[in-house]
């Protein structure tokens, strides 16, 4: 080529700009005519953009400014997502989502081998299943205060539970068993994280087969798992889990007991009625046929005892999992049912542990169980009756400290430091302030629209902090721009200090619908930056066996399987020219040799279906089969340096 | 089952309820305990959260109270999320993740019959592309206006485009040619949206066919499709469109001319080296082998004359499309080359249409090249000589009115209503506010880190607003709390009337890493809140043949195929029990027969990776062999009502 080079350009040599760029992340260079900040009028800026003194106060409780962070982090499930939400407190910003239970290219979750590896293990009946339903995120506890190493969460739609470890936000494990169907009681996790529990929501023959839906209540069952966790090697023990039958009840939210009730787990069901539909075979519909008694039943669960029953080997094999029968069950003691107010949601244990709080969808009241008078209950074995499969069942009198009238459609309860209980209301669209001590409502807060869960500030541990709640609010409505038929959920932030109430912020949920989150103090997190050293493999959390180090780079043929052994470093490939035939087994074996916090790269050839997330330090093995010639270019997909774009290769797969 | 009935617990009837819930959407329930937000001090405030007098401006400058609405939407890439991302401007919040490239089963996007077939379109060599990665979006433009109609976007990585319709947000066609084998210079549209521009990136043989690398200079090419719209349709017209080889370079960025330039198309291009790497070959890495020469190309592209000679059947099929070939280019006078400092990144149009800003990567120069100039050069034929494929090259110093050191790095440039220009300075991490007419340096404010590109207030269209600018960061580092390893990117807002300018929001993109944005005003929106009348297509925007009306649902054999007509309305899926025969082709119709704005179902079947959203009005069509006996729920995804839980049924597969 031939350019009249053009001295007026002066520009500056290649050498300067590459030391330049190998500064980057050293933070902005100062200049002198970089500006400041001005301050603008309060009073000008109220008028021009319409805010009243209560925006000003909300706007200045939730305005985190550059480099500021954020006091607690919420983590949300992704609902049909299937994926996880990080979200900061009180900027309400989405901080990350974390694939889980459906791929995530963006992070090469599920376009690689060892993410694809987690995925293979959450396969139902030999098939991968490709997304989740995800409901209920459980922060791992000690001594029942969140301890930020551990967060867990379920898929209601397969059944599935998956460990995502916070020492890098990396979902590690998927575990099912075909033993139920679905779940809705997951996840939840004892006080030292001993257990993580899924209980099954839609009954069905335990195991996967087939019975006729005639069969209901005698061949359709429900069950709870306990996953035993294994907090040493960060995955769940399955040799040591466990699971019980149930009735064919419709389990809903559960919880574990602590402090007073440790050892204890509590499960709602709807659908005691056992209705199963079959409206065109002229059955009453589900949602009638499941709200006939003015009563369905809280399940006490003795997890302590099952533990040993379990130990002594008093369980039967059903899909792999070692099932301790209902007959078995109420031989040793271990379940009891106490009515509950027609078709209830939450059962939340008081953070003292002594009580539990129950609302139904179908009642208008929160109602306050003792666990010393269960206790006391269960110990006398003083029951009103046994239901139809034998489980002793508590008097609902005798049970109780106490009602509270809450408003129509309660349906989760929350805890603050003060001794006050919040319960959501879903068909008033309100979150109810009520006295725990008085069993009094003291004051209610509106949102916008059909409020689900509620999280308050570590509001599920036994030591709650007060001061924000969030409304997981199930629809927006004229909240926000609008974006098309499918709207997005809201979460609205509200100052639980402020007496009243205040609400201070409306979040879009622009993806999925999270169901349940948990709030916890941010400082308890303490994720790395980096992974060291460089070839870290995310799933074993060891170093990968085909770790690359910068000068061993090579490609070694064996038969029809190409072994890439492969850096990333700003801003090249190497090797950045991968010759294979047609037909070849080809192996990638990428390790980003970075240890720069942040300088993540991207790897992907075109029309393959791969795609990596090389984090500083990470290691990745991709394997496809070079099924096509062709000429395949392969680039880093995360703009990494000025000289990104050039960070590219090609894969030439040759005529075999 | 034995209750004692409980009188005391004066729960309402399940009528009243139903009655209460039948409000649903109607909004809050006024009740006098409901509380009225407080005002706190503004002083108090900012001591207790550290916040000085800037940040209370920005606060109040971004602070978006519940429901009120953002002035604003910006459309976003989601990059290697393969997804789109639109965001309120100034509240910065994400209001929608738009499927586009990848599967998103909280959409049903890829997980029933009609988004399947949108995904296959995609196709690429006979296989189903699992991801993309998205990096320029195209609003449709009328008279070089943003119109609020369509957005375009590009998949990188598979060479690829789509089509969002914003009537309802959703992606309806996705295309690709294996002409080409990756794209950047895409999407941009002409001003009335005639074309949607996608050109190569990484050169390869034109049709995806294998060659030689060290065959480059004579078998490997670049080319520009220009995909034509049709936008009566709303679709692309793959019969009307077409293409141009181009030569070897790697083609980057684009951009159409508008009003003065109207008719013609720029797009920049690196490594004119024609460096390919193979550094273990003994081969210069491509990043430094790219930047050798002081000089790249940028393309001129007479569009016009390009569809006139296309039209006059001047073209060569190749991988199904209609190709310009370099020889006729030439012959034709299509395509022009001048100088432009090395390594470019980012060519925009001014909004006037006369001149054009190209910044190098490497060179720390804005260049404005004049229209009129490349115009006068062009019809005189005064060239510098021709490149080594005949393509003739235009004097540099003829063709710019002059240059603008802007410092190192500069990328992109936007502009604003005041005849300013805005460039982001990528390792100085700067945005930098210079004058048009003066070409001169006014004020720089500083981004947290490595800026990328930059978005202004409908800044690509013939009338820019000024206002807000976003800078669309790469690296967060330690802006936010930690998330891992893998961090957000950071969009930071900039009042740019403000003088100086002033940064008034960091917003952290959770997902994807976003190259691109427009900024459109969002009262040129306006989407629907329903899809009128139920049983609406939401690919072919049609009522759909297999659309079901309530009381007509029914299920209907054909030898192994069971079609089931279903209907969803809170809460009741009709049928509720689904009985066929290990190995039947179940086909599910189900059409959402709400009419109510939010009224949105989902619906899943578990274990079988079936999942569909069903907002209102809308009718998906579900495909699956029911491969395993078993007794499967199926249930509502979305949190329609009280009596959400209870809106499942059973799909029965009886051993065959």
């Amino acid at each position: 080529m031939k350019f009249n080079r053009i001295g007026a350009l002066s520009a500056p040599s290649i050498g300067v700009l590459l030391a330049a760029m190998a500064c980057i992340g050293c933070g902005p260079q100062q200049t002198a005519q970089v500006s400041q900040a001005p301050a603008s009028s309060t009073a000008d800026l109220m008028k021009q953009r319409g805010l009243n003194e209560a925006d000003v106060s909300a706007a200045l409780q939730t305005y985190t400014p550059t480099g500021k962070k954020d006091t607690y982090l919420t983590f949300a499930s992704g609902g049909h997502g299937g994926n996880m939400i990080v979200i900061g407190v009180p900027s309400m910003r989405i901080l990350k989502y974390v694939g889980v239970f459906t791929p995530e290219p963006w992070q090469g979750y599920g376009y690689g081998d060892q993410s694809n590896a987690v995925l293979e293990g959450g396969s139902r009946f030999g098939k991968e299943m490709t997304w989740g339903d995800m409901h209920h995120p459980a922060l791992s506890e000690t001594n029942g205060e969140f301890d930020g190493k551990f967060v867990f969460v379920n898929d209601k739609a397969n059944a599935r539970i998956a460990v995502v470890d916070l020492h890098d936000f990396v979902t590690k494990e998927i575990v099912t068993s075909t033993l139920i169907q679905s779940d809705h009681g997951a996840t939840f996790v004892t006080p030292n994280t001993e257990y993580v529990v899924e209980s099954s929501q839609y009954p069905a023959p335990l195991g996967g087969g087939y019975a006729p839906i005639e069969e209901y209540q005698d061949k359709y069952r429900g069950a709870v798992i306990f996953w035993k966790f294994d907090r040493e090697k960060g995955r769940i023990d399955r040799a040591k889990s466990f699971a019980m039958e149930l009735p064919p009840y419709m389990q809903d939210l559960a919880d574990a007991g602590k402090l007073a009730s440790e050892g204890w787990v509590f499960i709602n069901s709807f659908n005691t009625e056992m209705s199963w539909g079959g409206t065109m075979e002229g059955n009453p519909p589900m949602e009638s046929g499941a709200s006939q008694n003015d009563m369905d039943y809280l399940h006490i669960i003795d997890l302590k005892k099952a533990e040993a029953v379990r130990n002594a080997g008093k369980t039967t094999k059903i899909a792999g999992m070692d099932v301790i029968s209902l007959e078995t069950t109420n031989a040793e003691g271990l379940l009891h049912l106490v009515g509950e107010p027609k078709s209830p949601h939450g059962v939340d244990v008081t953070p003292d542990g002594k009580e539990l709080v129950v609302s139904g969808k179908l009642d208008t009241h929160a109602t306050v169980y003792s666990f010393e008078k269960l206790k006391g209950l269960i110990d006398a074995k003083k029951y009103e009756g046994k239901d139809q499969y034998g489980v002793p069942i508590l008097p609902f009198a005798d049970s109780i400290r106490g009602q509270v009238e809450i408003g129509l459609g309660p349906l989760h309860t929350q805890y603050d430091d003060k001794g006050n209980a919040y319960t959501s209301v879903f068909i008033e669209s309100t979150v109810a302030k009520w006295s725990l001590k008085d069993l009094k409502v003291l004051e209610k807060v509106k949102v916008h629209y059909n409020v689900g869960h509620i999280v308050a500030a570590e509001g599920d541990t036994v030591s709650p902090d007060g001061g924000y709640l969030i409304a997981m609010n199930k629809w927006a409505l004229d909240r926000f721009s609008k974006v098309g038929p499918l709207l997005p959920q809201n979460f609205q932030l509200i100052n639980i200090n402020s007496e009243p109430m205040q609400l201070i912020y409306d979040m879009p949920l622009p993806l999925g619908e999270p169901h349940y989150a948990q709030m916890i103090k941010a400082d308890k997190l303490d994720p790395v930056d980096v992974y060291k050293p460089a070839g870290y493999d995310v799933v074993t959390d060891e170093p990968n066996p085909n770790a690359v180090t910068a000068g061993k780079e090579r490609i070694e043929r064996e038969g029809k399987d190409v072994h890439v052994y492969m850096t990333s470093v700003r801003s090249h490939f190497t090797p950045d020219i991968v010759r294979v035939k047609k037909g070849d087994t080809v192996h990638l074996h990428i390790t980003n040799v970075e240890q720069a916090h942040d300088a993540t790269h991207g790897f992907t050839v075109g029309s393959y279906n791969v795609h990596s997330s090389l984090e500083p330090g990470k290691h990745v093995d991709i394997t496809f089969t070079a099924d096509r010639e062709g000429t395949f270019p392969f680039y880093c997909t995360e703009f990494c340096s000025a000289l990104h774009l050039e960070m590219a290769g090609y894969l030439l797969v040759e005529p075999s």
